[in-house]
């Protein structure tokens, strides 16, 4: 039987093989939600960067430029990393380079396996339905924040497990534990995070709306999957 | 207002500051519950090692040898890592040398703390009280399973953060995630653990008598705090 397993920190990479499994990596606030978004309103690629300096040279060669430091929008950059940034038919086409404190590192940290994935809950069944129909393991990803675990990766992880429990094996206890937290806040999800250290400083940012809207499950029928250095969106 | 976090792994360690803080060590299954049954019977010292042929060192110099590997006792040693072991009266007054899979490495990574104190279920009542007393921060180190997070220790850490919660600040999501999984699971841990990895691997070598005695919260008056390279019983 396949095994899902789930790394809730990149720091913890070491410790999980990649070969023969596909990586689904999660920064759900707010990275990945806005990649997912961005695919679904129709972006080209995605190049994930580690520097902001990176991210300029991009823009010199025509990409838009999004980024995010500490949850806060880069200075002459054309998007900032709230999903709603996304949705407006400019981007239509368009190529991004986009670097974030904890995504970008988390993709860039997976790329040996067989496939590396964009997750969030909004396109979840998309990502599930697609994982079910493969011959690979899993490894969810959560990029967590700074090298920590955080809550809201771990409830993506352990949503993504309890759409795949009957189609795959949970070989380690964090596969169990993410399971497991998710189950007990799935009812109410943002109230259950709501004491989460990431709530607390985006509440302090004064982006509610975007916590409220990356919550939302399948929106979209789109995975974003690397191809080189860049994310594109997967034919389904 | 005093902070308590929750490291979820060793490998996590170096991301947590040990300054101003007093580190409390979990290996529940088996390693540090057998180190708080020992001093509740009476041993005078327990040297932590971190290999086989350094326990065999202490033995030649008189010190009774524990040891496990993989959950297994190693021949030739006095002891091996179930807690029923430490339940006799040759042991009073003994040093013993213990080398563990995980719990010892976890000892041994936090000796830069203020203290470093021995928890399980046996004695959490009394290291709560302790700790409450005290003007330092609070980490929980769990000292998980060859790098990876276990279910165990993760829930030891939970069921000290609900002891705390009164008197200290949380600030991470590890703690969080901690103490919501042992408000799920308390009212029956052993059932809660029955899909977990190393109950899954304890109870194919047959010790679920150990698993069901290191669950039983509050048993001994007993502190284990690590002073030099030894264990010795904290005096309340």
């Amino acid at each position: 039987m396949k095994q899902i397993d789930v790394c809730l920190t990149p720091e913890l990479l070491h410790l999980h093989r990649m070969d023969n499994t596909i990586v689904v990596v999660a920064d759900v606030f707010r990275a990945t939600s806005c990649m997912v978004t961005a695919f679904a309103y129709g972006v080209d690629c995605i190049i994930p960067v580690a520097t902001i300096d990176e991210c300029r040279l991009w823009q010199e060669r025509g990409y838009l430029a999004a980024a995010e430091r500490n949850a806060r929008k880069v200075d002459g950059f054309e998007l900032d990393n709230s999903p709603f940034t996304y949705m407006q038919e400019m981007i239509r086409g368009e190529k991004v380079a986009m670097t974030t404190t904890n995504g970008t590192y988390a993709i860039t940290r997976s790329r040996s396996a067989v496939k590396v994935l964009v997750g969030s809950f909004l396109n979840l069944e998309a990502i599930a339905r697609y994982l079910r129909s493969e011959p690979y393991d899993v490894l969810v990803l959560c990029a967590g924040w700074k090298g920590k675990v955080n809550l809201e990766d771990t409830l993506f992880a352990g949503a993504l497990v309890d759409r795949m429990k009957s189609h795959f094996m949970t070989a380690e206890d964090s596969a169990l534990m993410a399971w497991r937290l998710y189950q007990q806040g799935k009812d109410n999800l943002l109230s259950y995070l709501a004491n989460s250290s990431h709530i607390r400083r985006l509440q302090r940012l004064g982006i509610q709306r975007d916590i409220t809207y990356c919550l939302q499950h399948d929106l979209y029928d789109v995975i974003p999957v690397l191809r080189g250095s860049s994310l594109v969106s997967m034919e389904l």
